[in-house]
């Protein structure tokens, strides 16, 4: 391992010990000091912004990806805002999560904790590197971050206020630490740091995700693709139902939680899919047969189109005979994030509830919710798509781990 | 992948729809019937069982090994009972773990819901293939199994009573899957069967857990090492250290949660280390030179036995500056395990409690307590030393996710 990374896991594990027992007011101290110094800072976190937007605008880096790099004193002011709401955020360490006695007389308890250094890679956004050190600040954790070379100047400053908001709050700066190697090998040896990092989330592409399954020898938590369907059942309300699907595919298509593709039950498809393609004017329509039978004029649906997370206005759609096709379609392209039917029946509904395996079903509202903030989480790491540790809509709990507290008077075992 | 491996795999998948959703009325009622066959069935098991023990015995396995292969009537009416035993637990299957509602009326509720296929690979005690199907099925799991060749015939007997317990149900025989396949580069694929396997438990050596963490792709959870301290404050009550220390080295020595180190603080070491030395008779002492100072006949402990899980009579022993050098101790030696502190001064339990990073930490009682069925959880698939998913002993809950349910009357983001 490279001699500069070994030493941040050094001194990333050595200041967990402190972070991790820290009182929750010295950790909001520290929150709140970097909002300020983020904002009294504004001029020089522009110019290394600037410095950024430069050396990656030479590189060739695309227009979208240079939107996501840029920073202004909006975007500035946003950083500090988002810092503000974690610290004013419920701490989740400490919280009692269960107890009982046992019949010999011990009192056990389980106590959420933090992790104790939480990983995060990501890629150009730099108000990731801002929001990911407040979550695991919150939470008790050293935030270890890796971000992406073009937008290393940025981080460097960004990470800088935090640690002065660190000393501010009378806490080791090493609670929030930069990888500033940005080199394809370190990112390697970052998701192989076991016994440093106690849990990596990785947000990122598909490639990274690969990376990490194939490589990563520490705990991690995947926010994986959203192909997400919406079902309008027999009984649907079509009217809520259009509503609900302009709403799911168009509202914001680039997120994980819109939806990618539309199911309608063949009893009402010829009154609903009309009503739904003018209401969906400006989205691609890719349909199968007997879709193409009502809406002549849309292109035919492959079978990798229904595989498809889109992130555009596209959207496959496909007539199915009944609740039992529908749930078969979704276990066989869905991948485990958001599932939405609109009903009328309530056996429908049940069964749509029970059987769909995702992170999040949903019941006559549009997938769009199942968000953190909007479900009630406050803030969120992200959305996990794997079933162990977290899963859905990640907060500041999923961020912790429970210890077990036995209290006794002298018991031994028979 | 082999062949055989993947037409397993896909039966797992697909009995995993059914077994998700079963009630929890025919689970249970499969691992009675399961539990009455084994039973009915005791001379064929131990025909099974006396081929598998002639075949390892030819080929030189020990006599420990050999015992634990052992069957005998008495170990299949235990597996009954065992059957029986987890079959009268509660159900964790949709446990509403929490709920509410948001301002714009939509209503939140987070379901417990198995994972889907569990994984488990094993060694070669058979009755770990009837303990293992029983707390996957309960808890609405496909149990997928592997265990060692040496037991592979008694392993396939268990398992033909288990589906035919499902059969009796009228649940899918293929709950319970065997890889009767046991060669090494099976075992290396079926801990890349990411998309069958939703947590794979692997129940071995360190060898075993070293190839987990270096080549598995599904998420696992890690039964890892007990390298479990015990710690003699100053203020410890002397006779209650005396029982807790013979207790927690000697009533088990061989199993995880048994103590490997004595930690005496400096102020009561002369008073206690001879006390512990005759309570300890039959154990073989190695100590720091404080230690022997006031032991003279034991031998040096090097700093390899501060870091070994002995899993045998012999303890290593330090004396100590004070509760600061006994928690630096540990967390330098310590596997997160369980960790206990002897103690009759309420800063020092309270301090213990929050510093020491363990699984389990124990006030005033025997590490031998951290144990699933002791604390309370009726069963237990094995003690985690990680931090994700799952933490210390795991309960049926550990062998489950939650799923976010959200309802509405045509909510959509606005």
């Amino acid at each position: 391992m490279s001699a500069g990374l070994e030493q941040l896991a050094e001194r990333a594990r050595s200041a967990a010990q402190t972070i991790a027992t820290a009182p929750s007011g010295a950790r909001d101290e520290a929150l709140l000091a970097a909002a300020d110094l983020l904002e009294t800072r504004t001029g020089p976190l522009l110019a290394a912004n600037a410095a950024d937007l430069e050396r990656a605008s030479g590189e060739g880096l695309g227009t979208a990806a240079l939107d996501r790099l840029r920073l202004d004193a909006g975007r500035i002011a946003a950083m500090a805002a988002g810092l503000r709401a974690v610290a004013a955020l419920l701490d989740p360490v400490g919280e009692v999560v269960g107890g009982w006695s046992r019949p010999n007389g011990l009192r056990v308890e389980r106590i959420r904790v933090p992790l104790g250094v939480v990983g995060v890679i990501y890629e150009n956004r730099p108000n990731v590197t801002s929001d990911a050190a407040a979550l695991c600040l919150k939470s008790g954790n050293v935030a270890f971050l890796r971000g992406s070379a073009s937008a290393l100047r940025s981080n460097v400053a960004i990470v800088v206020a935090l640690r002065d908001g660190l000393s501010k709050a009378g806490l080791p700066q090493d609670g929030v630490l930069l990888v500033e190697d940005t080199g394809h090998d370190t990112a390697l040896e970052f998701m192989r740091l076991r016994g440093t990092i106690d849990c990596l989330v990785p947000r990122g592409g598909r490639e990274l995700i690969e990376r990490m399954i194939e490589h990563a020898t520490v705990p991690y938590v995947l926010d994986g693709d959203g192909n997400c369907h919406l079902y309008v059942d027999r009984s649907a309300d079509l009217d809520m139902a259009r509503d609900i699907v302009v709403n799911a595919k168009t509202q914001r298509p680039g997120v994980c939680n819109a939806a990618e593709s539309l199911l309608v039950h063949r009893d009402v498809a010829a009154e609903f899919l009309p009503i739904a393609a003018r209401a969906l004017e400006g989205v691609e329509l890719r349909g199968d047969a007997a879709t193409r039978a009502i809406l002549p004029g849309i292109l035919e649906a492959t079978e990798e189109d229904y595989a498809t997370e889109f992130l555009a206005l596209t959207l496959s759609v496909a007539v199915v005979e009944d609740l039992d096709a529908a749930i078969a379609h979704i276990r066989r392209f869905g991948s485990g994030h958001s599932e939405a039917i609109v009903t009328r029946d309530l056996a429908s509904a049940d069964r749509f509830v029970r059987e769909v395996d995702a992170a999040a079903v949903v019941v006559n509202a549009s997938t769009r919710f199942v968000d953190g903030s909007e479900l009630g989480l406050g803030a969120e790491v992200g959305i996990s798509t794997q079933k162990l540790h977290a899963r859905g809509p990640m907060g500041l709990r999923e961020l912790t781990c429970v210890k077990w507290v036995v209290r006794g008077e002298g018991q031994i075992r028979q």
